[in-house]
Parts: structure tokens; sequence; C-alpha cells
């Protein structure tokens, strides 16, 4: 099968690729994993970390506004694509006209080019929690109300994504997600970034400012999880999913103060006095907006599962990104 | 001050046209009506009925898909628009392509040239009961799940008018219609055509065929009360409207065999047997998508009131549209 990944140097882009070449798990059209065969990892930007070193694998350099572009890169050969290219949160909410124009404009590309195929690709759609808007908890049947543009745009990616799928012009399905913590890397523009940087700098020696009250409560969930979630929602069944092809990805809900003792306890005092509270109401006010608390039937009906505990996900980036140690 | 009105020789928009013409009911920057002093009726077809014949009116035939024609119909003098022009429900399923240019694309450009005038005009947006799928009942929290491209073109409308509004580029308003019953004239492609065409044309002597089953329901408003509503969303305080701009208005309803018998009851026997019931699967199952009862808060606690019966209704469309006779 060939797979394109949108966003595909990115952070879940490339750990999904690496996941997905190292032995078959997607889903043919028999429901039986099938043998990949070209991968093809498109981005705006030149990798910055190395694209995983395998024949099978082609990284493309280009811009997800410009239809030509995205009608090359989605050909008649393509069985799945994979929509992660994005402007984060706080992007989005800077640079209005970048936001729609890669956001929805994008997204309406990729869908186009698809459509285009004639032969229905699968479409898995990344989604997030800042579709909501206001509620401390969600579930399945909630309504879309974002408080940003980044959420305006990705509850109408949702909706263009049921439309292509009930036409027949794609196989749609839309991933939820909660916030991914701890994202490894640098800090990138995303409004939820400092949950991550809040455990991922102090743990590499770095000083860290925190924004937001401890007693402020994050829907997370981990890159790993958040992986085995794509290819799970790749993978269902589409009669199981309906005619809503969104499915929300339940996630654990720690306070901030929360996370920042199972860093202690992980890590010692001498990693977790790294952190400052220095409050940023910008960064508050857009956090406010979402809901502390998920309870996803669908997911769980799918077998999409969340992190056990924050010392889980702090030991699973531990082991898998710094390789097994940290600064103490 | 100056009004747009898109759409504006359509049925609902000639309609407005009228009664804001007669007098000062739209307000201005303070709460109070507001002399009109341009009234501009922009559409894509030259008018089937002659526009208002007033020296205030301007009629401006253009395509709403073209973002330099929305610009340089909205300038900096536009107080306020009146968002009409959508392909409708049947002719958005027929032609994908041009559902989306003018629904989603027509209305980007709207929101757009209004944002450029820098001036935050007030856009009153169009939107409909396609947004939901599948529920019987709906009130002002339930989710927005559409199952037609019309639907999802309007559900997407809605989100990009509370972003708008939000970052200050418009101060917009959503009303989203029941089904006009009775609409004056003759046939559109709306899949909800035939709940006034059963009315209609039997009234004026033409036999006419009712698609779907006598038990099915229909949530109704008049057109003169849709009218009304449009007013009253203008002039509602913003404050009171909050962050989510779409006000949803309450109708009546009747079944379709209730719609009949209180025709029967009004016009006699021999206008209601000029309807015979050819039932049409394809209107059926988009029909039977819609929401049958409404229980909007809002838009009571806005003072804005359904009609009080089907009789009502076709009284006063006999009255506003017939001349007050009929062909018994």
């Amino acid at each position: 099968m060939k797979v394109v990944i949108t966003g595909g140097t990115g952070m879940l882009g490339r750990r999904l690729a690496l996941r997905i070449l190292a032995k078959p798990e997607l889903s043919g059209p028999d429901g039986k994993p099938e043998a990949l065969e070209k991968l093809v990892l498109f981005d705006a930007f030149e990798p910055v970390e190395p694209p995983p070193d395998d024949p099978r694998v082609e990284v493309v350099t280009g811009d997800i506004c410009d239809p030509a572009t995205v009608d090359a890169l989605i050909d008649g050969a393509t069985d799945t694509v994979f929509h992660f290219a994005a402007v984060v949160s706080g992007g989005a909410e800077a640079d209005f006209d970048l936001g729609y124009a890669v956001n929805l404009d994008g997204g309406h590309n990729v869908l186009e080019a698809s459509r285009r195929t004639g032969r229905c690709p699968k479409i898995v759609f990344t989604s997030s929690l800042a579709v909501y808007g206001g509620e401390r908890s969600i579930d399945d049947a909630t309504a879309l109300t974002p408080q940003t543009s980044y959420g305006t745009q990705k509850a109408i990616g949702e909706l263009m994504v049921n439309d292509y799928t009930r036409k027949g012009f794609v196989d749609g399905r839309t991933l939820r997600l909660p916030t991914i913590v701890v994202r490894p890397g640098k800090p990138n523009k995303a409004a939820s970034g400092f949950a991550s940087s809040i455990l991922r700098e102090p743990l590499q020696g770095d000083e860290i400012e925190n924004p937001v009250s401890r007693d402020t409560r994050m829907l997370i969930l981990s890159p790993k999880r958040a992986v085995q979630a794509f290819i799970d929602v790749h993978n269902a069944e589409g009669d199981v999913l309906g005619p809503n092809r969104a499915v929300m990805m339940n996630g654990i809900s720690p306070s901030i103060g929360e996370m920042l003792d199972a860093l202690r306890a992980f890590a010692g005092d001498g990693v977790a006095d790294r952190v400052r509270d220095v409050p940023d109401a910008m960064v508050q006010s857009i956090v406010d907006a979402w809901p502390w608390y998920a309870d996803g039937a669908r997911a769980r009906a799918l077998g999409m599962e969340p992190d056990g505990s924050v010392a889980e996900i702090i030991e699973s980036f531990v082991d898998d990104e710094l390789g097994g140690e940290f600064v103490s």
C-alpha cells in the first residue's frame, strides 16, 4: 500500500512513520494488515530530525495551500492519507489568514485531491479538543463550540470529512486528540505547549515557566498512545464509525499540580524545582476554554486506550526520547 | 445607514427589503432605529419579481464566488449585510462543487470583504435546520451533525461567523431558520420545497404531488415571521447573544396530514383534493434527517415568536400573496 503523511516530518507524523515502517499494521480493503510499499512524508519544512532511513520513504517539501502541489502528492496509487499538516493553536490565533489558508484551504485541498483519485482513499484527519468551548466535561454528543480560530478550523475540517465521506469521495476518519504530553523536541506555538515543556525541560536540566494555575486540569495523551490511536482509527470498520466519522480520544485529566507532583516523585526535588510559576493571562484564557474530562464511549468501544498515569507518561518519555536518562 | 442584502431579489431578501424600506426598523450603534439611506440588493440572477421602486434601492447582479465582486459590493460605507445568497439543499446535493463554491467560498468572501472595511459591520447569516441530523427534538445545545452538503456548508458558515465575530472583524449573527412555508412563487430546488407547494399550488388551482408520508412532521415558519426574526436578530444586543452568535428560530410542528387538514378546513375539499401522494424516497430520506420539534430558549428570550397555527400561515399567504383570493 501507498501512504501519504502530511506534516510527515513533524512530531506525530514522524513517529507514526517509524511505527508503520517497522511492521505492517495498517489494514487494507480486506481488513488485514497490508505491506507498506511506499511512504511519502510531505511537509512545509525541511526535516529537523533525520527522516526514517528506508528505501520506501520519500520526503517531499511543499505548500499544502497550493492545490496543484497537493494533487501531485495524492495520486491514483494512494491508499491512505494521514493529514497532520496544520498551523497550531497559538499560530492560528496570531496569524488569522495563515491559519485559514493552511488549516481550512489546506484540508480542503487534501479532500479534493483524494476525491480526484476516484478510488475513495482513506483519509485520517487530525482534530483537537480545541473544537470544544467552555464545557468542563465532554462526551461523544457534546456540540462543537470552538473559542479559537484553530478550533474553528478543526471543527470545519471534521464537517468536511463527514460530508466527503457521505458522498463516497473519501473514506474519512477524524481523530480528535487530547493535548499531547510529553511532546519531544523544542516548544512550538501551540497554546498547549507548556503542558509538555513543564515536564520535558526540567528533565533535561533547563528551567521553565508554567503559565497557568496549578489547579488547571489538562486532558492529556502520550505520543505513543496517540500513534496507536491513529492506527486504530485507520483500521476501524467504516460501519462501526457511522456517518459521524470523528472519534473523540480519551485522555487522563491531571491538574498541573498533579503533573508536577508526579515529576517530583519520579525525578526528585532538583528537577521539579526548575519549574517556576509565571502566570500568562492569554494562555490561561485559551486553556480555560478546553475541557477537563472526556468520556468517549466510541473510542472505548474501538479499544482505544489512554495512558495509565502521569508517571507512566513521564517514564515513557524518558525511555523513548532521552535514552532512559535525565538531568537530576 | 447602508444595508446590503445578498440574494436580495430572492424570496426572503425581497420581502425583507420591502419591510425595511417601509419604515426605519434596523437599529444603529445606539440601539435605536436608524433611517435607511441606501439598500443594495445583490443577486446572481436578474430579478424575477420587480425590485422595490425606491430611489434608495440599487440592484447589483454578480457572482458571490468572486472575491473582487464582493469586495466592491461591501464597501467602507456598509453598516449591515444580510447574507441570503445560497445554493439550496437539493441544488447543493446535486452539484457538489457549486454548493461549496457558493455556500462556503461565497460566505467566506462576505466575511472577508466585511473584515476589510475595518469598521466591524453587522453580518446576519442565514442558516437552516439542515445543520442538524437525526434528532427528533432539538434545543440550543444540540450538536450540529449535518447529513447533507447544504447542512454542512451552513454549519461551517456558522462557525466562521462566530470566529470572525470573536476576532472583532464583524458583528455577526446567524439565524437558523425552520422550513419556510408558504414560499410564494414557483417551486425551487430545496428538498423542503414540497412543504410549500402542497399548500400553494392547490390554492391556485393546480394539482401537486406530495412526496413524503402524511405522518412526517415539519418544523415550519411563515415568510412574515422569518422577516421579523431577521430584524429581531439584527437588533439583538451583542452581549445577549454571547460567543455563539447563532439563534435557532422556533417553528410549529404540524404533520403533513395536519397541514392538508388545515388546507381542507380553510379552502374546502375541491382544493385539498388537488394533492396526490407520490412517495419520493430521496426526498423522504433527506427530510427524515430533519428535526420535528424545536425548543429554542434563546429565540424566545429575544422575543422571537413562531406562527400560531397552520391556519394562520395559510391565511396570511392568501392575504399577502394572492390578494385574499384562491381558486376553489
